[in-house]
């Protein structure tokens, strides 16, 4: 099939508009949510549901779905061949040809940081915007390195870059809607993807992420930067040396006030709040809940069973429009669906328990919540604070001024000196100044330098699902009034024997 | 009826071994979970229910319950007569005399801020060791007033002082399963009643104080001292002038190490465990959720509509047994049904969100969490902080330290000297060195203030009920795989039109 081809027959099924669709889904949903009490249970829901291949099942998703005996929503998987007894280990490369797709505010963070990696190459560049891509293909020249292709002829011109360049990795920080695509060509193609998060936001797309990974042995991975903070890389260092004895909880969220940037007319602006129009559930959940699903283990020893989720009113970009926009602006009458809180309880296959918050269009200072808690010990971020049962004083919280008890001083600092992950240290120098702190290059050098090793990647695709299946289960939870809705498992049960993340180095 | 007949019926119905009771309902809980995908769903689960009273509802609880529309579990309502159109207003007492039931750790707290507040005059003594009722009847004595009767003849002997004492109010600090019978006794018998927390923990019991409140037009308070602590009154005057703007969502918690308490050989050990032996879910919920509930107007505006809950692994009592109990303790062979974390989401009827925590058996400093948010700010609790649209510097939280901006100081000094709420200065001198920080006098003093001059008080029946149900309700949900369950309307519509709490005043 030509490229051209491929393209008109996508525009089918992945276009910008993508998310329009979604808002027919949420129709179906409260559809669904009147059939709860009615059709669909008292049976098994789901070989009913089973019967009608290609008709959305009864709570309006796109995969048969029906109520599982413990009264959960339940969504059929699809039928995939056998999923690996390893996660993938993919032969070394010496130099990785990345091709790297959007390149605006966060792509250039990423392109800025593989051209310091030195097993990296920036081989291609695609953006829907000429300029962005010549000005890429200048740095890199100036860098020191070969001038990359670019790929600039309209919305799908990634699958030509795919198609048509020798590459090893495809890297994409375009609007969420097109992180599936994107991935699903380059492993198509025959190379690994990696995806800005999340690297999708319906189930389907996940099982499809997962398919295509397996068909193609390769590697698609969901560049989730959190996972490489510094207090994340400590307390996944802390866990490790059992100092919060066994896990039990967690708290983690995205509380992020967006309201500006969602109304930018640049950036994110021109594309994510349509977003917040459309769906309403937890859009974001994975800053917070990344660190969180590796210190459980999650899909390697743990997994997710189940989730409830709830939505506040919606009332913060309202209310934004009408206090910053003349009367005449077209944004003032917007409706948006997305509750400004979204909060959800997770079940894992353990009896772990975890809290996730969504908070982006109400005034409030940043926090990603970062909470962990186990039978010894308890993390608490924001700010930043650890206790534990026999370490320091009674009932108080080491924190950043810590304080004195029986001649010892106990403060963060002291924790830090013991647990700091070694990657932090190791990577000091080379990652100063890079994204958010540094933790954008220690993310862009880890999946380089798995590459580079033929080692497994840090996460892999099944991890990539699991997290970024949140999305719609939040959103088919609060559809249906906060009833349960169980994860799909996308390792099919090889989430027992997967082996957990250890400490890796630089 | 004499009391002697009266003390062996009640027997039946209230022992220190209700709580085993409540085993046997989780048991039935269990088998109700199986009944969700089966048998009583597909009908409305109410009416068919309703065709056996006496029997157990299909999940396992006492009264008859089903599935709603809406697919969340449905408690069906006793019937009652007509709920009053206004919340009670009882005559003013001049001097209201109190009989105090269990004079431990919290009551002999309660007592001493009775000796000290004018209108109320310690009439009688009610407590199982007779010790303690000889030690409080000296000590109202050494405080210049007459010696209060002395009722220590059993366990059931408040019935004979509820019968037989000229009082105006019993107050009851005993161990929870006394709670109710202590308060429908005094209401029975002609008295205003009052409660520590949690007035009841099944929803039956909460009908029943409902009902006798109604029928013997008394009041029935719950005692919540947390809605009298300083930041929570700050934070509640913040909302009665606007600062918040609307309401969308709030957090809290019961967040205390209680493992040291749980285990004495004196005090709440030698009954507060039995619950975590016995229950699974949120056994103290209204430290945190009280305060909230004020905010949100519940029961007087607004309601709590239904809630999920889910529990976390049992570890924390069983690893501090087998730490700190030799071998042969047989406390280290008891076996606990309460989760070490228990976490809720609540909706209101107006669509507000409230994340509610339950978290006593694992090592952390104390917290209520006490987040609160709405379209124009936010406060959050442990540490004190609060952060505003149009206040002070973007993103940034005005907290005890505080700090610079354009000249100007902002910290949470300047936040308190302009929302402090007016009667903890009216009260400084008077709370000062009372239980809990002062608040314990604060609510005592209200209550007794209201009595004496005929007014509503502070929150009455129906918040009780509504706030104490979250008990058994976190329970039934957690049993239930986390399935939504609707709150029972303890107003029958009223919460639409009985006013909202104002700022009181000493």
């Amino acid at each position: 099939m030509r490229s051209d081809d491929k393209r008109g027959q996508r525009t089918q099924s992945y276009s910008l508009n993508k998310a329009r669709e979604v808002l027919d889904r949420r129709e179906l949903m409260k559809l669904g949510a009147a059939g709860l009490g009615a059709a669909v249970v008292g049976t098994s829901g789901l070989a009913e549901a089973a019967t009608e291949p290609g008709k959305d099942g009864a709570f309006g998703i796109g995969l048969p779905a029906g109520l599982s005996e413990s009264g959960r929503i339940h969504l059929q998987a699809p039928q995939l061949g056998m999923v690996p007894h390893h996660p993938l280990s993919a032969d070394p490369i010496e130099t990785v040809r990345v091709g790297y797709v959007g390149v605006g505010l966060q792509g250039s963070g990423h392109c800025r940081n593989l051209l310091r990696i030195p097993g990296a190459r920036l081989s291609a560049v695609c953006d829907i915007i000429p300029e962005k891509v010549e000005r890429w293909q200048r740095q890199v020249v100036e860098a020191g390195f070969p001038e990359p292709t670019g790929y600039s002829d309209g919305p799908w011109d990634f699958i030509r870059m795919c198609e048509e360049e020798d590459l090893d990795l495809v890297y994409t920080a375009t609007p969420w809607e097109w992180h599936v695509p994107v991935m699903l060509a380059a492993m198509e193609n025959g190379k690994h993807a990696a995806s800005e998060i999340p690297a999708a936001y319906t189930i389907e797309d996940c099982w499809k992420l997962v398919e295509a990974a397996e068909k193609y042995n390769k590697h698609c991975v969901m560049m989730e930067n959190c996972n490489y903070d510094r207090p994340e890389l400590m307390v996944f260092n802390m866990v490790r040396q059992g100092m919060f004895g066994e896990l039990l909880h967690a708290e983690c969220g995205y509380l992020h006030d967006l309201r500006g940037i969602k109304f930018e007319n640049r950036n994110e602006g021109l594309w994510r709040r349509e977003h917040s129009i459309l769906r309403n559930g937890n859009l974001y959940p994975t800053h917070g809940l990344g660190p969180i699903a590796n210190c459980m283990d999650i899909d390697r020893g743990d997994r997710f069973e189940y989730l409830v989720s709830m939505s506040s009113p919606s009332r913060g970009l309202q209310e934004y429009a009408t206090a910053n926009f003349p009367e005449s602006d077209p944004r003032r009458d917007e409706q948006y669906a997305l509750g400004d809180v979204n909060v959800s309880l997770i079940k894992t296959a353990h009896g772990r328990t975890i809290y996730l918050s969504h908070d982006t269009n109400l005034p409030r200072p940043y926090s990603r919540i970062h909470m962990l808690q186990g039978t010894k010990g308890i993390f608490q971020g924001y700010p930043n604070r650890v206790y534990f049962d026999d370490f320091g004083r009674g009932h108080r919280w080491i924190d950043d001024e810590g304080y004195e008890y029986e001649n010892e001083h106990y403060d963060l600092a002291r924790i830090r000196e013991q647990y700091e992950h070694p990657i932090i240290n190791e990577l000091r120098d080379q990652s100063e100044g890079a994204g958010h702190g540094g933790m954008d290059y220690v993310e862009d050098y880890r999946l380089i330098k798995c590459l580079n090793e033929g080692l497994p990647t840090d996460t892999n695709v099944y991890w990539a699902a699991s997290l970024s299946a949140v999305c719609e289960l939040t959103e088919i939870s609060v559809a249906n009034g906060s009833t349960p809705v169980e994860f799909p498992d996308f390792t099919r049960g090889r989430w027992r024997s997967y082996p957990r993340l250890e400490i890796v180095h630089a």
